[in-house]
């Protein structure tokens, strides 16, 4: 296996197996400091820089709350306003990271044009984390969601994946890359306008996954394992400011998931992962069903950013 | 006495009188850590999370500040623009608490909606500290305050104090609740569209607190052991950034409190406290008499936190 | 040579010879930690307190790591808008300080009013480092580029330095200033309406500075064996957030070091320094070519506010 030492974090497309179960260990290892509350010093005398062009608060947070617990330092900007590299100047990733890469000893980076992080990885001395780059990929968000799937349900091989929302999402585009390192099916449902692109899906195929789109939710569920779900709004990552240009209105029950049809199709033992935020996709009397496993997820994303910082920095191996 | 371990701090409604001192008693305690301008390590191993829907500068970097002289490690967010929470999804407290919890300790937080605090107090498995919430409760602003009152006068019981100002103001109702446990009368001075509420008007009669109305500052002073002041501008608090409605005109003589008005009535030992910023309703040359606490109040804003900190996350009992 | 324990550093003006080498000895004493990437804990028990009035990437994010190096705590704001101290009530630098001087032991503040940190300083119990301050100076900035420069030449004394860009700008102000200290010649060049006010050439004169100025790069090339430079944009730093009023068209000729004349006309060891961001005025194909050292510079911020930091705090000496 490849060291995780120095390496960038930026797209699950080329991780290997055994690569996601060392991880998982690492952060089994390291789930106890969280749960306890009580950070450590394994990275005390590092540094975390954060390099966030776009608000966001689950992954910014996760990732710096997990360099707290590691007992490291974090410094970095929050929205591309609060940095002259994104104001009129509209300085080069370059130029930029020939800056950021002494301010720190890792770079997590959300950036709304795609590549970014990528770019930012060619020119950075230090390893550079994608938390989100346009509509590219999420690594650390959906291995914190595997990682769940494997806590709760004691195995990702076997399982049939149910994955509804917005099919052009970074997130999607990350597990659709993850499941085909696993003995996975996989259903996909997505508005029209929300498909997954041509592209994506022939990368699907190539990469021997198994899976099928169907139309609504209720076609699926009674197969599905785990269900993944992203909200169906129409967003635009293009920008600095994420833009949501659909209305709030009702999301067609086509890409919901209720505790109506929980009752009445799931499988007693299928599990929910949300990122979240969440609209009405997932309405929140779900909350009180055993399906539901985003607050485990949302623990969890500490934990694995917990993991990833201390394997690229070199504090466990 | 109930115990301080894992309380949430969001109303001094409920706080009894005995609670006051022991803050007090640790706040003694902590105070040289501050004054000797050294950090200590007493929870080094701890994480402050700063959930701030309305930027802020005292109360946000005071809270911050005492857990960085303890040791502690600190994150979040000053801004709702800084947070998805704030944006179009318009995610529910419990979803955003379920997230943040996981990301510190304990929680501080400012919110424009009356009662917010409360509710993610609910959820969290973590103490809340409210940090101001819209036209609500400010506790550890008063908290700061009584502190300065009993370091500068030595007592609280016997003491007069004026509270001037927006009496609508959240710092108002919690002075209210918090003057009812000590042996005090109020006088209380505001514009008549400022004036107390009638509801919290009969809530400081049932707590049998002994106070009166006036109309002017003139009125008053000569009976004052302690000025507590606010501006009388028309603030907004249920918007994301306060709103002041008014112009920046003079404040009315009514409801300042001037060098001219010190010299002329007030007693030789009585004090100001206002918690800032100011407009013209305390003239900057009152900085210059005696009378003046409100540098004394500010640096006991890092205390009190201290205090309240290592209070509730068990460091200190 | 006067003590740096708890002094301020605002301007170089008042800086003597002796005091620039001793600031280079220690960030020479230092560097390793940066270089190794691995904090130390010199100052661990002690907290920046960062209060940038305007956004900045680069003077905000190297003055934190450094303290981050250095094993110290960091709070602040980041922009006028995050804090109520630029809100509407528009509170007096005397005000903020009597609050800021509590939560950190060092203030490193920018802001868009020149002598505003001149004015914090007068009021705050801590030192106050001046991180830009409107047209005024930025010491900071050109003690990193001077130490650069000692580094990269072995010395400073009988360099001839060109400095090009808006000649108005605070980093000119404080290189000036500091030229004056060295055995060295400056020539200026800047479009005539961002030439050197009279009455700062007449402080160079004053200070026996040799300078002279002259239209284009082209012509005072040869002789450079430090290129200092600036954008020629125009800037506002009167405003909050700096204004830049002109188009983002080409730079002339006259005001651009490209690679060409680099080739045709410069000493074979002349070097090139930029704070950066750049516009066009610096073609990114001179980062290949050996002139090149404004990345050194960049690594060198943080390494230089370690020394300064280290020094008034009273860590090194």
């Amino acid at each position: 296996m490849r060291s995780f030492i120095g390496r960038d974090i930026l797209s699950l497309k080329d991780w290997e197996r055994a690569e996601y179960f060392r991880v998982f260990e690492i952060a089994d290892e390291l789930a106890p400091v969280a749960r306890n509350r009580s950070n450590c010093d394994l990275l005390s005398d590092k540094t975390l820089l954060t390099a966030f062009y776009q608000p966001s608060t689950r992954t910014r947070l996760a990732t710096e709350a997990a360099m707290h617990r590691l007992g490291g330092h974090v410094l970095g900007f929050s929205d591309a306003k609060m940095t002259r590299a994104g104001d009129f100047y509209q300085e080069s990733i370059k130029d930029t990271v020939h800056m950021l890469e002494y301010y720190g000893d890792v770079i997590a980076m959300r950036h709304h044009q795609q590549g970014a992080p990528h770019e930012a990885a060619k020119w950075a001395s230090v390893p550079v984390i994608n938390c989100g780059d346009g509509w590219g990929e999420h690594p650390t968000q959906v291995l914190t969601d595997l990682y769940t799937i494997w806590k709760e349900r004691g195995t990702i091989d076997g399982l049939h994946f149910m994955c509804i929302g917005d099919m052009r999402m970074r997130t999607m585009h990350s597990i659709g890359y993850a499941m085909a390192q696993f003995d996975v099916e996989a259903t996909l449902i997505s508005p029209p306008e929300m498909s997954p692109t041509d592209e994506f899906k022939q990368e699907l195929a190539d990469l021997n996954l198994r899976f099928r789109e169907v139309k609504t939710s209720a076609e699926a569920i009674a197969d599905a394992d785990v269900i993944y779900m992203e909200p169906v709004v129409q967003a635009d990552y293009t920008k600095a400011r994420v833009e949501v240009t659909e209305d709030k209105g009702i999301t067609p029950a086509a890409y919901r998931v209720t505790r109506e049809l929980l009752r009445d199709k799931a499988k007693p033992d299928c599990i929910i992962l949300h990122s979240l935020p969440r609209m009405d996709e997932l309405p929140t009397d779900v909350d009180h069903t055993r399906h539901a496993r985003y607050w485990e997820e949302a623990f969890n994303g500490v934990v694995m950013r917990m993991a990833l910082l201390s394997l690229i920095l070199g504090a466990m191996e």
